[in-house]
């Protein structure tokens, strides 16, 4: 890590040789300065990495004002959980005295890059976003982060990139459930996850692992499925319980898979607890729905967004630093229901 | 209703004796103009009902444009239909290069009223809203549209004032759903609604009734209950189910109240959907997490968003005219799963 203090815009212009305010106009690319002027102040501005508090100076040194509209990113609308983060900013936004825009990328990179641009373009004073399955680039929200448009990432965040971010804590949801699973007189526990590559997924299979361990039960790496949605456990789960010795419990990284490990059991002639307990992670609309209803972990999306928020205006106002990255992270709770003993 | 066509800008200028830019300045409430004469010119044109294309015009002859942005007023967000609303109106309005900007009302009017200010702040170039189920007044919704701000409404219309909206087909959802139930051997069928002043109740019930009439049955009015959620359902349910005779089948206004009544009776030893059939309506996550799975009702949620930014759209961009109303109406449709015969 660089000790050099990122440059100030006072810096910048002394440096180049300009007003403050003509940097901050290249800054929130305003119309009235010439494009060959703007180009030079934005990339000295990358290349010093740029990143105090830009909206502040920017509402004090310029007449262009960013609106107080907070610009919100999900990889898709109908989705239990990024619906209740969007609540939860929403809420927080509001009784700050700021707007939300939003928009779903559809877990599609070429819509997200696109998402970007319109948000700078419409002067969101910041951006907070879940990004998407495919997303491998990160020059999109470099260069919002340039630009000075502070960024906080919630969910699925970017590795690449230094950022704020706001994380449930999947390592202990995760430990926590599995514990209670073996607490509840399971031994012989699967795992239903999605690819390692998620940050999410990675977490939640470590706390599965460290809660076997630390119960001083060993993994069936066969058990150890990469297994995300219904369809697929309806597929994997009918030859693992016809193995000999079964699993007796299964922990599933979302409540669709938990349901369909529920009702492959059941009608396989299974009893949902009594012979195989499962646990769920979301707590969202169908745990509440399935027979016996899920025990699952909640994930907290309306926290999430509202943290997220909490600490994105931080930054817009000046409350927090943007120079260094904020990490919040939301505890899970475990849901105990009909699915477990 | 007056035959009179409504004023344009062009005739109130005339009227008044001032310029049409400064009719348009005024009803844009540009900072421009002196607050007497804005307010002089204002009053006029809610006076004559003014509805042209307000945006065109005023894209024409001001220099003050709102923004490529439409506002979306939820009464809550984590709500299954609500989200799938948000989801097509964000599909729609993206590919025509428009922004959201979303708030939820948490079914509250005074937010509602403080959402429509804020939204006018923001100039968005209209708006789109289902009610809150407190409002009563209207006023809020008037002052936009006198403003030129066309708003169009989705399934919880505002009856008080004339303007456009979309809506899906709830009583030929209702009617195909309990002549389903009728076709497959029920008579003897029970109807849980929401209170009758909700235009949505009103058309399913008789959606309901008419299947009833038109199948030679006849409604028994203790089996009309008042009652739209799980928990009212499974407090309904038990001493209805106990009657001689008892009801065959139940027509559910939501998936929610149809799954109160779904374990309601299988916890009393019935058989579903051999002893009774139950139909919901809205076909959310819940309808394919409960056991069996429910036969619903499709809103289409996606469907009437894509259809209300259409509509909205034509209004801001002038190709349907604002002075008269659009009235958008989706199909819904019954899928058929395990909870009927």
């Amino acid at each position: 890590m660089s000790k050099i203090m990122p440059k100030t815009m006072k810096d910048i212009a002394r440096d180049l040789g300009v007003s403050v305010s003509t940097v901050s106009r290249a800054l929130m690319d305003s119309p009235r300065i010439s494009a060959v002027q703007k180009e030079r102040i934005q990339q000295y501005a990358r290349e010093y990495n740029f990143c105090p508090n830009m909206i502040g100076e920017a509402l004090r040194h310029s007449k262009v004002k960013p609106m107080k509209v907070i610009g919100v990113i999900l990889p898709e609308m109908v989705h239990y959980f990024f619906m209740s983060v969007l609540s939860g900013i929403e809420e927080e936004a509001r009784s700050r005295g700021y707007s939300v825009m939003v928009a779903q990328s559809n877990e599609r990179y070429e819509k997200e890059v696109a998402i970007c641009n319109d948000f700078y373009k419409n002067k969101v004073c910041g951006i907070i976003v879940s990004q998407a399955k495919d997303t491998k680039q990160y020059g999109h929200f470099q260069k919002l982060m340039s630009n000075g448009i502070p960024l906080v990432f919630y969910d699925r965040i970017c590795t690449g990139i230094n950022c704020s971010r706001v994380v449930v804590d999947d390592y202990m949801g995760a430990y926590t459930a599995v514990s209670h699973l073996i607490e509840s007189g399971c031994s012989r526990i699967a795992f239903y996850g999605s690819p390692m590559n998620m940050e999410i997924s990675k977490n939640r299979y470590n706390g599965y692992h460290d809660a076997l361990v630390k119960h001083g039960l060993r993994e069936n790496p066969d058990w150890v499925k990469l297994c995300d949605n219904r369809a697929e456990a309806e597929a994997f789960t009918p030859p693992i319980l016809r193995e000999n010795p079964r699993p007796d419990a299964f922990f599933a990284i979302n409540d669709d898979t938990a349901i369909g490990i529920l009702y492959t059991a059941k009608h396989m002639g299974f009893k949902v607890p009594d012979d195989i307990s499962i646990c769920g992670f979301t707590n969202g609309d169908r745990s509440k729905a399935c027979d016996p209803l899920l025990t699952t972990v909640d994930q907290r999306g309306t926290l999430v967004g509202k943290k997220a928020a909490d600490i994105l205006i931080g930054l817009v106002e000046g409350s927090l630093p943007m120079d260094k990255t904020v990490r919040g992270m939301v505890r899970t709770s475990l849901v105990i229901r009909g699915t477990t003993r």
